[in-house]
């Protein structure tokens, strides 16, 4: 006992002298630059509560592309827009009562994509399926009826840390659901928000129709209200609703992907490519999904340029437009771009909300994986990010070259709570504790500097 | 040590015998078969999911009269409604801008009680302060202005088990904040939601104008919104919101009390009273506020009918209407009673939610409680709900019959969440757990019965 104490005692001695000795790395002088400073934090907050939400095609969206540009270009970082169209939907009112219940009101919101009901609205029995077996059983019984699909969340699922795979399960019914009712002659579609919480407010997301079929309006309710129309039904009771949805989905409109970048002083053709969503849906301000990522990602080049780093390889910070409801940013870039795609040595994209850091997926694996963490490793455990997760996909905008091979990463942050407020009016900045957010942007900033300043080359698998 | 479990085995030995041969109290058997039964959760399930919000005036507590009525007689219990005039106010459109920020939407709710904006709304700069203090500082300063109480729950004293101090608090901005502001020529007044969590939810509540000085309209911003005004206010940024309120108070509306009652078989003239209110908010179906007390209520007569019990004394229940926005029906009541509020033995009031019971406020004291909680105690402590707590107000429909010395009670349930719902949209059968509600049903019928068929009489201090 006594002797293992003396040796550790000697080893903290020499760990303490080195660290006295050695002046702290570049990575180090990042994280802990990004630790200490508010930058990030003012980004975020500028782009959520005075610019606001920043759906595709509003001016929400022009508004954030013009102030990133113009920030990239304050901090002295060279910047550019890269047009790309998008998609212009544009929510209308919204309101449902159940006729059968003493026109008690259902809260209620269209799926992002829907088409609107007819100016009176729709008058129609509800019918639930829990999934599309039960659907297809049906068949034709639901036809002149608004098909239901209660689809909770598995809150198992959720606690135990895997809210994205409870996602993926309920989401199906979002994005599938109205065309597979509409087959069978069904007036509207609904589903239960695709959510972990709830204070009676809706989760929208993007829906998308089969061309082949007719198209019908879809929305979700909130948990409460779809648990009600569940309790009604399992009663015996016949619930009848009166749905009136008035979105318009307006002609293309122009936009652009932000692209800035640091060049590389040994490397420059090859990429470190760090980016996140610059749009947002249009219920709330987008404060997690994706706001902070847009900071982080635009903090990380300003953070390099205020120590006067100089990176190997080119980092380029791209704010993708339109990830919510078409990623035609993520594809167009990937247009834009393919001649180099090549060459980009990595690219990392935030788009899981920023609870405390936990790690990175990433597609990248086997020899080359170990040889990054053990680089990594020292850096990222400071901020406990430093797990790396084996995923196909690290994140939807760069998902094109993920499918070309570019090594690919994904911050990962706690997901605990993500689902509570994903998609919903309540994805604000007060959901976000800045201790938290400071730590993903160093972990974020750790990363993309050891990929762009290593003299190794990463591989994808 | 051994003579010690020897000693307890013989006396475990003695109460298990005494157990298995002296039948169940009538309080026992109450309390059991309120803990098995699914009458008060079906009742409360009815109140709610089928007919839904009950403002007074509304189609809804009108129905929610007639049902509750019809209820008691279908179950054999003598009712009658008594008639009170109730105000009867509507809500209207309520939406408001940041005409300052991007015309980004801030999500509030009119104030039971206030008068509408002109048709296009007001458009004016927002001026927050703390306190009433501090807008007694600012004075004329705030004159064509939109006054907002920064008016934060203090949650350490909701974390405590202390949530409605902290609601009493807090709440005060509510009820005055619009006549205080109005006296310096402030135009219109917002409160932060009296809340204890958001997912940007408005949490609404009655406020009273003061009859000297001009009416301006008064809203509740959702706790995300109040937090935004707050900071960009804080940045230095010019505020300005465009608010719109249509709300309308038509004339007094016909209404009632519903009282039943099972008659005493030795003191007939001795009343002990059982009740909540059977009017909720317009914006939810006021489960915890009050479904949950009137299902409870009812089921206490319920359950003594279903037994066959005789208490001594008269045990009447009253659904009082109004208690949200008026308490016309708590004063009706005691106007209408006045001859017999001295021949109360108790009165009983449930409206502080359903979550599991902890035990009951009151305003009796020393040996008068000391005597009443030797009697109830081994009976609540089965449901943990045995602990008595001093309180001048036991519920504000009894209030009346508390000032005049009625001895008083009211069940008291787990606060800690219940302000996370109260008085806003999510105020639903979901957030009550049966097993919860079905403790505090047992533990009111329990506390009823004792009183109402004891032998001794009970005085408040």
């Amino acid at each position: 006992m006594k002797s293992t104490i003396a040796a550790l005692t000697i080893l903290l001695t020499a760990i303490t002298a080195a660290a006295q000795t050695a002046p702290p790395s570049n990575g180090e002088r990042l994280m802990a630059h990004a630790l200490e400073s508010s930058g990030a934090w003012e980004t975020l907050q500028y782009l959520t509560d005075d610019i606001g939400p920043r759906l595709s095609g509003s001016k929400g969206a022009a508004l954030a592309v013009q102030w990133t540009t113009a920030r990239f270009r304050s901090w002295g970082i060279a910047v550019r827009d890269e047009k790309v169209m998008v998609p212009h939907w544009v929510r209308g009112e919204e309101r449902a009562s159940l006729v059968s219940h003493n026109g008690q009101k259902i809260v209620l919101t269209a799926l992002g994509g829907s088409v609107a009901t007819p100016v009176r609205g729709i008058t129609a029995d509800v019918i639930e399926v829990s999934n599309f077996d039960e659907l297809d059983r049906l068949g034709n019984k639901v036809r002149g009826k608004i098909v239901y699909y209660n689809n909770p969340m598995n809150m198992d699922l959720v606690r135990s840390g895997h809210s994205f795979e409870a996602y993926e399960e309920a989401v199906r019914y979002r994005g599938a659901g109205a065309s597979r009712a509409a087959k069978y002659g069904a007036v509207a579609s609904l589903i239960r928000s695709v959510a972990s919480a709830s204070l009676r407010d809706p989760h929208t997301g993007a829906m998308r129709y089969d061309p082949k079929l007719p198209k019908i309006p879809a929305a979700a309710m909130t948990i409460e209200d779809a648990m009600l129309v569940d309790r009604l039904i399992r009663k015996g009771e016949r619930v009848r609703m009166h749905l009136v949805l008035t979105p318009k989905t307006l002609p293309d409109a122009d936009s652009a992907n932000v692209v800035a970048e640091i060049r590389g002083s040994e490397r420059p053709d090859e990429i470190v490519l760090v980016g996140a969503h610059l749009d947002s849906w249009d219920l709330a301000t987008g404060a997690i999904d994706d706001g902070s990522g847009v900071a982080m990602s635009m903090e990380v080049l300003r953070l390099i340029k205020d120590l006067g780093l100089h990176p190997r390889r080119t980092i380029r910070c791209v704010l993708f437009m339109n990830e919510e409801n078409g990623l035609r940013g993520g594809r167009g870039y990937a247009a834009a771009h393919k001649d180099e795609i090549g060459r980009h040595a990595a690219a990392i994209e935030t788009d899981a909300g920023a609870a405390a850091p936990t790690g990175f997926s990433t597609n990248v694996s086997g020899e080359a994986l170990t040889s990054l963490e053990s680089r990594v490793h020292p850096l990222l455990a400071r901020v406990n990010a430093a797990r790396f997760e084996q995923s196909s996909e690290a994140g939807a905008d760069i998902s094109p070259l993920t499918d070309a091979g570019v090594p690919s990463f994904g911050l990962i942050s706690d997901p605990l709570h993500y689902f509570d407020y994903h998609h919903s009016p309540s994805d604000t900045l007060d959901k976000i504790d800045p201790k938290d957010f400071a730590a993903d942007t160093a972990a974020l900033a750790a990363l993309t500097w050891e990929i762009a300043d290593s003299t190794e080359p990463l591989r994808a698998k």
